[in-house]
């Protein structure tokens, strides 16, 4: 039994996926960022920036935070969804963790919360999502997944390009990040672990009107 | 031997560092970014996402791209710098990709080579980085190095504190940090990853002054 310490974020979706796909038994514990939750004393002693996901595995006590590491820890502990080359897996979980999920929450912050706040940061955030848009395009023109066979790679980047309404992005520019993004999410172990904890939130696909 | 694509920045200094700890035999092939060599078709086509640091392992013609997979890549390689519990390392060495470096990274675009341009996003940047030195300083008054023993997550953090004159912060509030910034900047094996490619920036220990 895994202890999920989560909330409806990109990142903390992540590991719920993970979960979802690998069948392992766990329990969500929300950790409302709304309500500085994750300032808690408890909380802070195995999640020491204050950030969600973290996780308790109770069958060897381990607790481990930062997305990234949990998913990786999940690997080992199943042996599964490491996309057949451990190393290119690596590479693009890599690049989730330092590109994808830093810059497009930033284009969050400026562009969809705080549009006109502070312009030029606002102009160099989209334009650099729009960048990793292509080359992540790029990549899954010539391989069916990120890393070869699907993986955490996947996985990692999904629940952040699932936000793409937030993004003024043209899907005509990037048909193979399209083929991708509704591969995964037909898949119904995405769409479980998409929703959680509870939200009311749904996955929109390439061309669904945002505010059907 | 391992071919080293990179340059004098805090990720290119993280491989160079860690390939001097490891006693392992590298060759330099500079990326000058300065010049956008980093868009050349030949180095795009193992480093999609445009970006040193790269390898290529002569042993086994491995490539690899993104500074924390090829950081890992080289623990498993010679099984050292894992710092004993390697999901510890692993937690601090993803804190590093997607925090540290990332918004260091952006604190040195807005607030030393963009001042005044987007004041709001500048002292977004500033304030965070703050808090992370906060971050790193707590934990490094518990454990001597971030994952207990020394590892790739030090090596990892170390170039990019080391840009400390550019982030406006008062050592007096981070004890235990400029602690552990002196003894990784002594070691022999950091000075000379640090100046790889050759350069003519030195280490500057807290407290000497930025102009001398």
């Amino acid at each position: 039994m895994i202890d999920l310490y989560t909330w409806a974020t990109p990142n903390g979706r992540k590991v719920s996926i993970a979960l979802e796909e690998l069948e392992l038994p766990y329990r969500v514990l929300p950790v409302n960022i709304a309500a500085d939750e994750q300032f808690d004393p408890g909380f802070l002693s195995f999640s020491p920036n204050n950030k969600i996901p973290a996780i308790r595995d109770q069958d060897t006590q381990r607790t481990l935070f930062e997305s990234g590491a949990i998913l990786l820890y999940l690997v080992d502990k199943t042996g599964k969804l490491d996309g057949g080359d451990r190393w290119q897996m690596l590479e693009w979980l890599m690049l989730q963790m330092a590109s994808v999920g830093p810059v497009f929450g930033q284009t969050h912050h400026f562009h969809r919360f705080n549009p006109g706040k502070a312009p030029y940061a606002e102009q160099r955030f989209v334009s650099e999502t729009h960048r990793l848009y292509g080359v992540l395009n790029a990549r899954l023109g010539e391989t069916e997944y990120l890393a070869g066979a699907y993986s955490v790679a996947d996985i990692a980047i999904f629940p952040w390009v699932a936000r793409w309404p937030w993004h003024s992005i043209n899907w005509e520019d990037y048909p193979h990040l399209a083929r991708w993004f509704e591969l995964l999410a037909g898949r119904e172990a995405v769409q479980r672990g998409y929703n959680v904890p509870a939200s009311e939130q749904r996955i929109l696909l390439p061309g669904q009107d945002v505010d059907s």
